[in-house]
């Protein structure tokens, strides 16, 4: 099942980095946008998806034998229309290729069988679908039957979600930090999940069933790291948020696991960085050691 | 801008009916998908998203000058990759085509310049893009700053957005329904909605911001209508979800307006509700007939 391949893989290559894959061409070289002959506002739908494939490949190619698992977000791609949908599919193939776990960013969530045709669509291994991933991110505000149904797809398939509970953003506190009855929302929706999870706990002793936990939020991380024993945290937040390493280290439990650190632009735009004259590949490489060490930093700093 | 069409064309039609286009394999008449040589689990996904666009081109062709407007649940699509996209876009030019608005429920939001991706995606004009529509469903987990993008890119075409504020399914309780300081976390988002709505105010008295509320929660709807003047309501779950006819009642203000009522199986699929022997055109049409006269029922119930 997800979790237990990919708490193997965290293990065996000794990072919990997740690299996210937010093509988006107002951020790539201009050298690169003229391979394909379009600018960064191009009206050609087709040739703007073939970039964001090919940005990806390369930002695949630099990460795969470091990292174990990559989060494409929906949006980016959807901004394509069929065309961007057509080199999301060709992304998470070309990711599976090289041997990666995929997480799609989507932050899906609807109702009854609107929520049965997303788990579906992206959870379910028969009939065989290309956009099929590993895990989903899940956004709850529809409540607890609007997840149920990723929850039974995700169960029968052996496959993750990781349900929104406390993100990254400063916004994130409008509904998620409000208090009832003595629990935060983020703690109303973790409960949810972790409950649920217990239907799903891999032999690794973590479930499939996770939460996305920013990693700007370190009173929250706390508060939910010691309330959700064997749960796994997708943290995104590092990087261009400004995530600190003591709300990283805050995620991981005592095992140094429990936490999937995601960093997106400030891996895969390296140039954007101060990295002008290196070759994309090396410079994404680059990024993605200096962020490594930083996590691993933080996870020693633990136990 | 679209409210003020919405509204002109709803006082010219006289219905403030909204069909819904979830089109799903498994309800369609068998002796249908035998035309694309498919089953509803069919792994042929580009035959699958063909009969789902061809489906919904007779609903299409029975509605459209019978309502003003057409929400595709954008799951039903996703569920058949880049082909069920492409059949998006095709639905969504042949709705057009046929002078009918579209609202596209996704009920999508994320953080910053994802939620960017997808205002865009979906709502700007320029660069023209096939999945662009006339308003689009969002979901306000990750809160206000999640949805602003939305809000500005809506702002900048004229567009629409309906945020999910009290759904229709008894899990939208689980949060929607708690109380904090004296407020409901509904109308903690409908009050951020309301205000953001002032600056997108139409010639017809109504905002392009409006909410989701559900025909199955009276008392919330009730409440809502008294507190937002000037907003409209898209309100799903009459026909297959039950939703009561005082419910919808509640929705519409002292014009009689203010409500869009959506109904989607109960109108696309007659033949499950027992019209057997009636062509499909047919049968569409005489289930919307019955709901069209329903729903002014319950408007003139109003003042």
């Amino acid at each position: 099942m997800f979790i237990d391949v990919l708490v193997e893989r965290i293990e065996k290559v000794g990072t919990p980095l997740c690299v996210g894959l937010d093509p988006s061409l107002a951020l790539m070289p201009s050298s690169f946008l003229d391979r394909f002959g379009i600018t960064p506002d191009t009206a050609d739908l087709a040739a703007g998806a073939e970039a964001l494939f090919h940005y990806n490949l390369q930002v695949l190619d630099a990460v795969a034998d470091r990292v174990v698992v990559v989060k494409p977000q929906s949006a980016y791609f959807e901004l394509f229309g069929a065309h961007g949908m057509r080199a999301l599919e060709r992304s998470i193939a070309a990711a599976r290729d090289r041997g990666l776990l995929v997480i799609l960013d989507a932050k899906r969530g609807d109702i009854g069988s609107t929520s049965e045709a997303y788990a579906r669509a992206y959870l379910a291994k028969s009939p065989p679908r290309e956009l099929e991933v590993d895990a989903l991110t899940l956004s709850p505000y529809l409540g607890d039957d609007s997840l149920s149904p990723f929850f039974a797809e995700a169960k029968r398939w052996g496959k993750g979600v990781f349900v929104c509970a406390r993100t990254s953003n400063p916004g994130g506190a409008m509904l998620q930090d409000l208090q009832v009855d003595g629990r935060f929302v983020y703690e109303i929706v973790a409960d949810l999940v972790h409950e649920q999870g217990r239907a799903a706990m891999g032999a690794s002793g973590y479930s499939n069933f996770g939460i996305v936990v920013g990693a700007t939020v370190e009173e929250q991380a706390r508060r939910l790291r010691a309330r959700m024993p064997g749960m796994y945290f997708l943290v995104p937040g590092l990087g261009a948020q400004g995530g600190a390493l003591s709300t990283l280290a805050a995620c991981f439990d005592d095992r140094r696991l429990g936490a999937l650190i995601s960093v997106s632009r400030a891996v895969m735009y390296p140039h954007l960085h101060g990295s002008a004259g290196t070759a994309l590949v090396d410079a994404i490489r680059a990024a993605l050691a200096g962020f490594s060490e930083q996590v691993r930093g933080a996870v020693r700093g633990v136990v």
